[in-house]
């Protein structure tokens, strides 16, 4: 089957054997979708090898353990525990220190004509939700998670900084809490996407006014100094969510967040389910954010859009 | 009056006015704390210029406002807001923009023999608690405020970096939660202090070994080294607390916080009430903290002393 694979350094479109891990769950890729994620993984973060991508639906073929998702159409959470350590235990997989997380750490990804992963990682997707929309349940579930995390109220004052794909998500998913919500970026037509959706769109030069006014900042824009502009937009109490996984190591001004009591929150992945019903409310829009389609065989050609500046989400087409 | 200031530079013992503020309390001070905040001002962080010290314990003099407090024996939370603010109105003086805080911010301090601050700052002290006791109200309501920010139950595994006055102290205050408490330090003397209280005493050295193991870590050692270590001795999903202000601007590996979805809790101040109940109710051992007690005339010298390795709390007696 064909796969889109980095290997020795190299990103590039291989032919290769079906996946056949008996004891997971085999499916057949429908659509998949290019993160950030797999930008840095060909820039070298985490060292993984192998086929990448972690956005899909698929069809089921082979499931022997739930033969009742044979042909069923499907996303897939993206993280695989052990089983067996106490984390998996108590279902907490994500965090298993011997997890593998497809197309990121230890396992083949989505970007190929067919995947494994166990079965239990595997929900159906209602019929009413379109294959593009589909594609969006990881990188939603991870935005929605925020409110799992952090409490939101309607008066709850919200800034997202950064107007990329998860700065966009992250904006749409705490608006479905908060009638004050503000995404801060730097281009006017990334923020305009969510202005219909009740959603503040503010500049970056403008953002720098609005000192101490925020009971919640999520830093989505992956630079040291969206950071910063987290913690400066902070009141006193404030809560800063980590979204975005930079890989720089910044410095930061230790004290403020001692003297103001600021909480800053981790934040990584989400739950599928509350993000696949999202979807089929159509409370989030996703669509919107596609900027461009490419087959599988494109692959390449596709990643190299999905760096250039501007663009918003790609999308692999694998089977018509 | 005699009071140690801090000025141009210089900290001296000084002959001043008696404070006068007509719309607050008048305070003879008994005793006074060291502790290391007055430290660094007289280093230079903050700006503050003035009388420095903010633990103590006196008699009250005047009150207009409340003239039962007359005669009695106060501690005082340290921090006055403006009254008038939207962080005021709702009770939290704490983090006021405009707030003076004694001895730090904007007022004249406690190493002095009298000082004012707003009457309703100031909490009697019950009889069963000796002056050297009740001067350790602030740094115990600091440490103790920990468990109002953070959730501790007797399973909860905690680990306190740095086995100084704050170190101890909150080792003491969580232990009174969690069976689980482990104190880590460069001391074993200082470490022997809290194994009396069923906390376990680890050497900096073996702590390297216990990476991933606990719930909670606190950061009370003011170093950088502490807060990596700190980062390193969390579970997923565990709770790093930033107690000490130190004013470094560290550097950090953001993206473990992320993927761990770590949650990192700037903590400073906590209130006198519940640390006054502690000691009355002998729960916390503070007089094994003293190291030498000065006179205020001495008040430079005591100041020279409590920046000597190994001293942990030094005192001093204004009125006898």
């Amino acid at each position: 089957m064909k796969a889109l694979r980095f290997e020795k350094s190299r990103l590039n479109l291989a032919e290769i054997a079906k996946p056949n891990k008996e004891n997971e769950a085999l499916v057949r890729v429908i659509k998949s979708g290019i993160c950030n994620t797999d930008v840095e993984i060909v820039r070298g973060y985490a060292n993984f090898q192998g086929t990448i991508g972690h956005e899909f639906v698929g069809v089921v073929e082979e499931s022997k353990d739930l033969p009742e998702l044979v042909g069923k159409r499907v996303v897939g959470e993206i993280n695989a525990g052990c089983d067996v350590c106490k984390l998996c235990l108590k279902g907490d997989s994500r965090h298993c220190p011997n997890r593998t997380v497809l197309g990121i750490k230890g396992r083949d990804g989505a970007h190929a004509e067919f995947l494994n992963l166990p079965s239990a990682n595997l929900l159906e997707v209602p019929e009413t939700i379109s294959d593009e929309e589909a594609v969006f349940v990881e990188p939603l579930a991870a935005a929605f998670g925020i409110t799992e995390q952090v409490e939101i109220f309607p008066d709850t004052r919200v800034a997202i900084i950064g107007d990329g794909k998860l700065g966009n998500l992250c904006a749409q998913s705490l608006a479905l809490k908060s009638r004050n919500v503000s995404l801060i970026g730097k281009h006017r037509e990334k923020l305009s996407l969510v202005e219909k959706r009740n959603i503040e769109g503010v500049l970056l030069t403008d953002a720098l006014k609005l000192e101490k006014q925020f009971d919640i900042a999520v830093e989505a824009s992956g630079a040291d100094s969206g950071f910063n502009l987290a913690l400066n937009l902070l009141k006193p109490h404030g809560k800063l969510v980590l979204k975005s996984t930079f890989h720089g190591t910044p410095r930061w001004e230790a004290w403020r967040v001692v003297v103001d009591e600021i909480t800053i929150v981790g934040s990584r992945c989400g739950r599928f389910a509350p993000a696949l019903e999202l979807l089929r409310q159509k409370q989030i829009d996703v669509e919107s954010l596609i900027s461009e389609e490419f087959s599988l065989s494109k692959g390449v050609e596709a990643m190299q859009k999905a760096e250039q500046k501007g663009v918003m989400k790609v999308l692999l087409t694998i089977m018509n």
